[in-house]
């Protein structure tokens, strides 16, 4: 039985985390300024002696003993890290810092939820944790992407400087229950889309790739990853590749009776082209590869939102 | 008349820019933690009336009321910055946010050091400043190359978000007098070594390319870059490049009687292969290119040196 704390913990993945480690019998405490979390996602532990929401924002310094820090606090989706720029570089650097002089402190080990935007718009496909990537200092996603490196320089400077003891999990797209309604992101998107019979919005002309997992495969990865031996980068994402014109008919036919049609909208500046995970990494070192197929992960995440729908109506 | 801060104003370019704003009758604050800085190179203003020489460190805020600010504080060469990576990486990610708050509160424009790193080992040569570069997130150099990255990302996300006035140099290879006798860069090391008839010392066999700007060149170029309007990066180099080993040998030919043998050790970890600056935006954009001959340049840090070494005796 180990004393989690888990920053970012009333987010998507964090109340997943939070799900999976209170089932196993951990003290998890769980740490969000709300920015996109949502008490909500974690209630159902709320009055739970082994569990603890606290309201606190990472860039200011946090004190605490704990065991093991899984670091997810950070914007997430484009519109939400884009929509202050300063404070997504703030999270990703001070918030970073705090979490790895917390770690250091109480001895602790640190997970840093990384992402496959350090590929940024990829040259090499798929993707293997060596490739150093393609990533514009001054674009628009420079805020996400350019901090999530430097936070993974932070790691690794205070595991040579100061033995803290790190993990890198670099997450492709994830999918699953509770992810927010308006972040804007293509799965969430589509299909309330579908579900309301609105226009599916394809932005460009859709022969842009992503992989995506289901939240509980990720959930599984991490929780492998913490508990290995393992501090370089690991890449944790599903490799089955599709293109998001593909999506958008894969998520449609999913919901039976859609009238939407579908329409393209202009392109996003620097939208990564193509990506795909190489995950020879993760089985050999954490012997983790994803479980779930996709359609399986589609059709629970769509009554997710039609009862999310229906319950705002 | 225009009041100037400049951090890092006790180092090798900082004090160089401190002389040259100082000659223009500017009113001038020098503030430097001297890690790498000495007093030493600004002493011959110390006493003046326009001149103020303040002691602090840019990972702590720092108040006063300026128009214009250098922002130059950072360990540059790569036994400095590897020497406390965790440091370098909160002096270019906090110390940056620090000088973006003064500049956002004062009205003031802000000019970033940033460095021909960012391009980190290129595929692409010459660098032109829409190349975004091949940099290791977790390599020896991380700390410097992606604390550089995120600090340009800094920049345009409070020029964007908050309308600070911003500038971007991106400074390739410097050399001249101050630099530091031990800070392990090429041109110090060859010239010492020539010097004193010790080995001449090339890491890997030689075939690298660097491009090497005299340092009043530079001086000229970051005054350009503040007083124009142009606020994307700019390349700020010489594009003169030879191979490390051509340039075992000009130095060692420029210091007449050297006894000095030039031989090859191990190679370093990612050092980058090629660089050379594409100038044409600095060209256009602030009119300016480098105007002092390499050969001439050299002569003059000899002197220095050949002074340095003598004092020291
Ligand atoms: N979901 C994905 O597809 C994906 C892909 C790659 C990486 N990631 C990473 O995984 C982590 C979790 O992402 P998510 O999809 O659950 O997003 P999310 O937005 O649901 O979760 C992030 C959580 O962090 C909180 N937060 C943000 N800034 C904070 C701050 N300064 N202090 C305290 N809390 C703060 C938010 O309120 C939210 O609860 C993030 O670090 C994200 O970068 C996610
Ligand atoms: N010289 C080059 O070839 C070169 C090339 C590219 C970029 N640059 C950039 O130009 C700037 C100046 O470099 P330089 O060659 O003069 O190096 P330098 O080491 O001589 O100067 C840096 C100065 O910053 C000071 N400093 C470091 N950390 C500080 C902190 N936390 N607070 C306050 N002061 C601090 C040092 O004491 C020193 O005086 C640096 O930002 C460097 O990254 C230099
Ligand atoms: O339990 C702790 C210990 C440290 N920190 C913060 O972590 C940051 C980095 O810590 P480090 O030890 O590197 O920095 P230092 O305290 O030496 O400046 C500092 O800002 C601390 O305030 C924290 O939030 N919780
Ligand atoms: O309504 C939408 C939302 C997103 N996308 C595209 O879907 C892909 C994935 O976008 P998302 O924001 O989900 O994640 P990320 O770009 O961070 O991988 C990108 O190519 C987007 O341009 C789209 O076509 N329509
Ligand atoms: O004159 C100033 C104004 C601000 N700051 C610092 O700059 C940082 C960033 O400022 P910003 O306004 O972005 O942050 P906020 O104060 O809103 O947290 C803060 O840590 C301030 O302490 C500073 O050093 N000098
Ligand atoms: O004694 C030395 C010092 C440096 N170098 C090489 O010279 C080049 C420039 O090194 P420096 O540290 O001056 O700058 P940077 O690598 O940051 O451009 C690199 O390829 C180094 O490996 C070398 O061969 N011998």
């Amino acid at each position: 039985r180990k004393r989690v704390l888990i920053t970012g913990g009333a987010g998507f993945v964090g109340s997943h985390l939070v799900d999976k480690l209170m089932l196993d019998g951990h003290e998890v405490i769980a740490l969000d300024n709300y920015f996109t979390g949502r008490k909500k996602n974690v209630e159902h532990w709320i009055g739970h002696p082994n569990f603890e929401m606290v309201h606190h924002d990472v860039v200011n310094p946090y004190f605490v003993e704990v065991d093991q820090i899984y670091h997810l606090a950070s914007p997430a989706s484009p519109p939400h890290y884009m929509y202050n720029p300063v404070k997504t570089i703030k999270t990703n650097t001070l918030g970073t810092i705090n979490m790895l002089g917390l770690a250091k402190r109480v001895k602790a080990t640190v997970l840093l939820a990384s992402t496959s935007e350090v590929y940024g718009d990829p040259e090499v496909h798929p993707q293997p944790e060596s490739y150093w990537g393609h990533v514009n200092t001054i674009g628009p996603r420079s805020c996400y992407d350019e901090g999530k490196r430097v936070a993974e320089s932070l790691m690794i400077a205070y595991n040579k400087q100061e033995n803290v003891k790190i993990r890198i999990a670099r997450i492709f797209n994830t999918f699953g229950p509770r992810m927010h309604m308006n972040d804007g992101r293509v799965v969430s998107n589509f299909i309330i889309q579908a579900l309301q019979d609105n226009p599916i919005t394809i932005y460009g002309n859709g022969t842009q790739t992503r992989s995506f997992q289901y939240v509980t495969d990720l959930v599984d990865g991490l929780i492998k990853l913490m508990n290995s031996n393992y501090s370089a980068p690991v890449n944790i994402g599903n490799p089955e590749e599709h293109t998001i014109g593909q999506f958008a008919t894969i998520i449609r036919d999913l919901v039976p009776g859609s009238k939407s049609e579908i329409i393209n909208l202009e392109s996003q500046q620097d939208d990564p082209q193509q990506r795909r995970p190489d995950i020879r990494r993760a089985a050999e070192q954490i012997s983790w590869k994803p479980q779930i197929l996709m359609k399986d992960g589609l059709l629970k995440t769509i009554e997710y939102f039609r009862a999310e729908i229906d319950r705002n109506k």
